[in-house]
């Protein structure tokens, strides 16, 4: 994370090179093999030693950087490179998804996002394999597609509510694997993140909803009844991060019961994700002299 | 427009009211009866006596009326209202389409907005109808629905480099008001721009992207070539405009050599769009006190 933001003596003698804080945040929150769900707090804030008025100081330092490898992601394609990148978003409801769309992914240009919210699946969609209508969002080239909510849904609500068979499930992870493994292949780079609430964090989110004339439309009835399973989803999400962060297509778990810091920590790895892709803007394919006097004769 | 922004004694002295000063920037701006594009001074800026900074103040000034009214549309979505926007942006090349998408979409939430940009026709575009392309991209209920060029290049770039012949777009105009009539009695509102910008002022912005190496991706010797044709270019969008610019789904044409106009103007008239839908917060569904004990006790 950016050092100069957070304010202390602590953060400002770090290395001033937001790349090697990148690095170190995403260590921070990695799913790694030995991962455990239950061993995160949701309101801590890895990385970042600051409090909220500085972690909002930070990701509005962080949003010209951001905008400008979308722009030069975006460039690239046109120039013919078939790379785009897919930001994944799960959590339970009112862990913060839309407003990481709202407040990170909006901090770029409209024209180069591609955002879908999985629902409950159509009839139609439900005649397909559980992942037909993931593949069909999937990011064209030089783009930043948003998944919020997606194909985890059908080992989540699916094994906790037992929607299918445990047999299925169980396949299911590894079709996940080889999905995604095909996806990377195929030169889009998956940042698969979950926020992670506290269910007590969830209980305020949803009175909320109850309190304001102005959050009345998100609130649905049905979200208490899941709370009742709030323990068989953290293990259905245990399963499926130990089962499908793998090294080209990893999990991060974000504590999110802060929302400036999950919406911070996303900015930096979705940062760090283009960093990577190490993008320049393309050359010109046209003779730049001969075109600036032919346009000179316009 | 807001008079508070550009601070001159005149234009404060007017009522202070949005609404109002958006119906006298829709007057200004409309494309009436006797609609003359040759007329229309690209360098002028109707209905804002300030200059770029106190319009770029205005710009940002308006952003959360804008975003809240957006929220408001998707809100009634999801209660069941079938409306939706749709803007239509179309333009010679350079005149600030995409400046448009970034700098005023851009405000809103990236959830509530639907983007499509029209490049030259896919060999399976051109096998439909003209319209087929465009009727696949209109925004679902409760989305701003952006088209960035639309089913109008089928009677500018078409007529202009005879790429259909004289009778097939004759016939075109009458498809397209019926067209629109039908979307607009869908409960889609649509609000068509043509960004108005003067020849020279292309040559200077063209010329910017022959010096900058973070441009050259943008620049297309075609442009060039394009612009032996502006005289030919401005007559088909005389005769575009005048023959659909109806009631319910007008034009208005937006002077667009000074950038921070053009996008101020476009926000406002998105705004004012928004205001005639009436949007109100979705009644709640379910009994709030019974949904507060409920919670209470999970």
């Amino acid at each position: 994370m950016a050092p100069k933001a957070s304010g202390t003596a602590k953060a400002s003698s770090r290395k001033a090179d937001s790349t090697a804080d990148n690095a170190e945040l995403r260590r921070l929150l990695l799913a790694g093999p030995d991962f455990a769900l239950d061993a995160v707090d949701p309101h801590s804030t890895p990385g970042f030693d600051g409090g909220k008025k500085a972690g909002t100081a930070a990701l509005a330092a962080g949003a010209d950087a951001l905008s400008l490898l979308q722009e030069k992601l975006f460039a690239e394609s046109r120039a013919g490179s078939g790379i785009a990148v897919l930001l994944l978003l799960q959590g339970m409801d009112t862990s913060g998804k839309g407003g990481i769309v709202r407040h990170v992914v909006g901090l770029v240009d409209p024209q180069g996002v591609q955002h879908s919210a999985f629902k409950a699946p159509t009839e139609e969609e439900r005649s397909h394999d559980f992942l037909w209508r993931v593949r069909r969002q999937l990011p064209e080239a030089g783009m930043i597609g948003v998944f919020d909510r997606s194909h985890y849904e059908d080992v989540l609500v699916h094994r906790v509510r037992s929607l299918s068979p445990a047999d299925e499930i169980e396949k299911r992870y590894g079709a996940i694997r080889a999905f995604e493994n095909e996806v990377a292949a195929s030169g889009t780079r998956m940042l698969k993140v979950m926020l992670h609430i506290s269910k007590d964090e969830q209980k305020a989110r949803l009175s909320e909803r109850l309190e304001r004339k102005d959050k009345f439309w998100k609130y649905n009835p049905g979200d208490v009844d899941e709370r009742g399973y709030w323990q068989q989803y953290q293990e259905a999400y245990q399963t499926a991060i130990e089962r499908t962060s793998t090294p080209d297509t990893p999990w991060y778990v974000v504590p999110a019961d802060r929302k400036w810091y999950a919406r911070l920590a996303v900015q930096h790895l979705l940062t760090a994700t283009l960093e990577d892709m190490q993008l320049s803007w393309p050359p010109a394919t046209f003779d730049v002299e001969a075109e600036k006097k032919r346009l000179a004769a316009s």
